[in-house]
């Protein structure tokens, strides 16, 4: 940090400020007298308080931030990207990993019918909502651990890792129990108690950025389940509230190349929740598709009109098998990989 | 709801429609067959995914929404405005109820010598928080139970009700063991597991509006508490996030006529959280008071440039003391009382 | 402002930024070389293109800003307070100013007898659109020159000065020959060939926040005028754009007290538009008030059901007259004037 | 639209309403008598104050409206997609067009070597701005018509069509003179005196989208420059203002489907201002095309680090040529035409 004294402060005044910087174990203020300004340096470790702190110091004007808050989840301190291996498939190299399945677990056929073209269609990791956030108490909640076990099920019938969401603290052992890797929902990007929780796993946690999550709150939510020793974190957009009311959310596609930036953690697009209209979804994947992102999480359902939830947004199979020929084509367009279509068994 | 249908569109179309809706207990769905337009009326109770289903029939334009979806937090059943009783102080009549205390109780001292200040200047409740949400794992998460017994101990001391925050299901019980209204923060009130479980208890909750939470998400998220049983709500105006980054949020005073229109909940304003900066703190709490909230919760802190969070938004003991008088002229001018300043007793 | 170096920059890379900087006429460029990293000052007159430039440069990590980019209506350097005085009345001092009109005037007999209750009430200062932004080309789009002559002729009857908008450069001429104030409309707050013509005017302006303008943005279009020697801008908050659909716009009443801060010209509130709900123009009048605006800009109508432009925000003159009488109370408890109610003429 | 009457209301209120409705030339009000409500429906032409007419009389609970307040811009009136010749470039057809060119016109030797470099490349048409709209009255402002003519000669020796930006309505003139297409800038999209005036040639326009406006608006604002006879209209979006900071717009590629969706109107992308950033440009213009826009337009400089305008967001030849290549291979895979690369001329 670097903090800006007013034109004519008094020594005192840069005195204070350097002492309270130094009084921090293994801090150092180095003070540079401008002829109409003098700016003192802050060196030493992520003490995020420090800045509130000093702005309220007499003298000051200002005080600016050089480094990044987040040191694990940044890449400065990890330049080469993370690959997290969930069974055979692996999140964050040249494979462009395709996620499906419905927004909700509903029941076995439902559950099982997806999973299958999910498999042959070429998706690599099959999703489902057992615990489900709802913002009204009328709306249906998921089926819970009866759903989770559908879940294994349809794993162990097609050989697809299982990715579903957990909603709190008191859910991460059984949602770990089940799942190969557990998705935190925008709603709770700061649980910062569910975030320590995931933290304490070795299993990797899809996080996803909140309706008004920046990139830097997005990284720190990161910097929380790291910090905890699971350095396993998949970071999700899924759309940022905004004015424009047409679409359930606006599907912010600059994080990819943003967040590939920042950090060394890969990211992936939900343009299912990102759009909330399942005749956006297929442009919306293609573009997430190009623009770089490591994978593509995709609701889809047999019956999108009687789905438990999030039906607008939810592909039938077809439209999914459609938009996984032309991931294919566009991904190839840039030199990544997505897995090719598998021939369904003949008996199923 | 309202069902509106395309120009053209078959009598099939019209009849499936119904039945979707007909084949939900107790709904009915009269047709209305303009020359240019047949519409379909939804006639039951609250489903909040027949939206969605019908979106998709067949011939569907759009579905309008007509009734609200909350009920019980909703004014239209309950056109007397709800007031809560903490000890001796109502929240919702026609006093204007300050709370006031530090961000984080940091120490008995620091807990102790503001409390007091809060009740000789005329504040009704104490706020104080033992757990810390905070976005970087790096931050002063709080001094947990401990805090919550400093805070009781205050309480014991001044008579003053305590509020203090929750942020975890677990945590419900401990909490409520010391604190007479439980607060559920903004980064929270969509944690629908923490809502739940506060619906079970039969103590006030403090609910603040999240970042970007609408209106009407508000009052759904109070009506998962109310659906539990728990009636006592107070909803809080804490700013939203815009695009305007000089404040640390955009606090929307028009929340406070809007919710009392919407709801019988009384609506309390934030202003510190609202600003982030102190110096905005008085004129926005003067608005907050002359928009007609029902309450304010303030930051004040002895030594605001040594807090261990939030420092640039408390108030000093003095300009908490010079705030009280101007919101108690403010009140007076529109009809509201305020408690008088308690003098302070010889011997503290 | 500072260049922020990368740890490990050469001292070619310094020396590169050094020369760019000292390239422009009068500037310099002191280096502080610290243990970790160097930085490197700016000192100089505004030149908004160089923070682009620098930020290019290879070795460059940030270019962080100091001074703020608007300096004549900054505060820095004009630390009084501006008055603005249009015929007897004055914007910018002790007293509370009320504008008060139709949206648009419509007719003699709209505007006169509006013009008279607005002069009853204690209103200062007249106000009607003649030039109507509509974002419909179907919408009626104001009577023009005729509606000036109106508004010009209301203003003989009750001597009540007039503000009416201007939509373009070329209508600066006319428009200025017929009002006392100038209004320079949200949707044209960066429209610079406009400020620029309204610059050259020896009249005030009142400059209306845009929708999605910052407090920084604001100020700079203020500046634009200005700079072409027209010192005598009035500032508007009149609402932004944010995902809140339930009012027409998110009246941000902590522009009031951080324009005062940052700026010396007069800032006046406009809850009619800030809102676009007439129930709601009262408690956010009161709110502005209470927060310290230097004016208020209100909608008033005889027929809000038949006003040809924004009939919902408009309060009838009863309404107007109560939302008077309270605006004086609060007023009063915060020490600020407003002008009395004046007696009607006999004859009227 | 539809009006929602309130449960219990009279005979009275329901024949007010639809005397409302009725008194406009050609206008009807059917009502449906439900058991728990009544419903009116409003047929008719597009009248846009009708609603808030409506919404204020006794009895109504809710105007919803059904139809686009825009006809000529809408699809549905005009299925097909309109295709906007200029020269021999066609927009809105299979081809998609590159649009290429420096920020600001600076000199002769800039705009003449950028134009080779954006026809080799395969750019179709060329950028350049004469007339600057600059939120610092300190910034370059342009070169005015000695840009424009700039930009003819660079057009003159590459055969491609110019767009360049018209700041108000009495430049339109002369820069139709020189331009094949007219931009009108994000600031200007509800400067509607501009629109009227562009309006008024039967030259294409390139029109983007604001900061804050939604699609509807986009579309609205395109309805005011058909309604006086031009159909030459090409949508672009440009980003939209949101929290996040780090980008300097959002860009909400969401626009491309959506607007190919409710218009028939040829609807281009600027990765260029939608970022900010040169270095996260690539990735989005790639996402772009694969969502399917008719268009890019991308800012090339040939020293972006000594561009007088927008040099931190515009592409080196070099980076421009990659580009390219990369725009039409993703093109190619869902497949859409881009021009070849041009041989440069062996003497230049």
């Amino acid at each position: 940090m670097i903090v800006v004294m007013q034109q004519g402060c008094t020594d005192e005044q840069i005195e204070r400020v350097q002492e309270a910087i130094e009084s921090k174990p293994g801090f150092k203020a180095p003070v540079w007298r401008g002829e109409e300004r003098s700016v003192i340096g802050v060196i030493g470790s992520i003490y995020p308080e420090l800045q509130s702190e000093l702005e309220l110091l007499p003298g000051v004007v200002q005080v600016l931030r050089v480094s990044k808050p987040y040191k694990l989840a940044g890449r400065e301190f990890h330049p080469d990207d993370t690959r997290i291996t969930v069974r055979d498939v692996t999140i964050g190299g040249n494979e462009m990993v395709v996620m499906a399945g419905p927004c909700s677990v509903e029941g076995e056929e439902q559950m099982l019918s997806t999973a299958r073209i999910a498999k042959e269609s070429g998706a690599r990791i099959l999703r489902g909502g057992a615990f489900k956030p709802r913002s009204s108490p009328y709306s249906f909640r998921g089926m819970g651990v009866e759903g989770l076990k559908l879940l294994a099920e349809a794993r162990d019938e097609t050989g697809l890792p299982v990715v579903t969401e957990v909603m709190t603290a008191e859910d991460v052992e059984v949602v770990a129990e089940y799942a190969d890797i557990l998705q935190v929902g925008a709603r709770n990007v700061q649980n910062f108690i569910l975030l320590d929780e995931v933290g304490k796993l070795r299993k990797p946690v899809l996080l996803k950025r909140g309706f008004a999550t920046t990139y830097e709150e997005l990284l720190l939510s990161a910097e929380y389940i790291m910090a905890g020793g699971n350095n396993e974190v998949i970071l999700c957009e899924r759309g940022i509230r905004t004015f424009e009311e047409y679409t359930r959310n606006t599907l912010d596609l600059a994080a990819i190349p943003v967040i590939k930036r920042l950090s060394h953690l890969p990211i992936v697009a939900d343009p299912s929740h990102g759009t909330g209209r399942w005749h956006l979804v297929p442009s919306m994947a293609l573009a997430a598709v190009a623009a770089g992102c490591h994978g593509l999480i995709i609701e889809v359902h047999p019956n999108p009109d009687k789905a438990l939830s999030d039906g607008p947004q939810s592909l039938t199979f077809e439209n999914f098998q459609n938009l996984m020929n032309s991931i294919r084509a566009v991904a190839a367009a840039i030199g990544r990989e997505v897995a090719p279509p598998v021939e369904a068994p003949t008996a199923g």
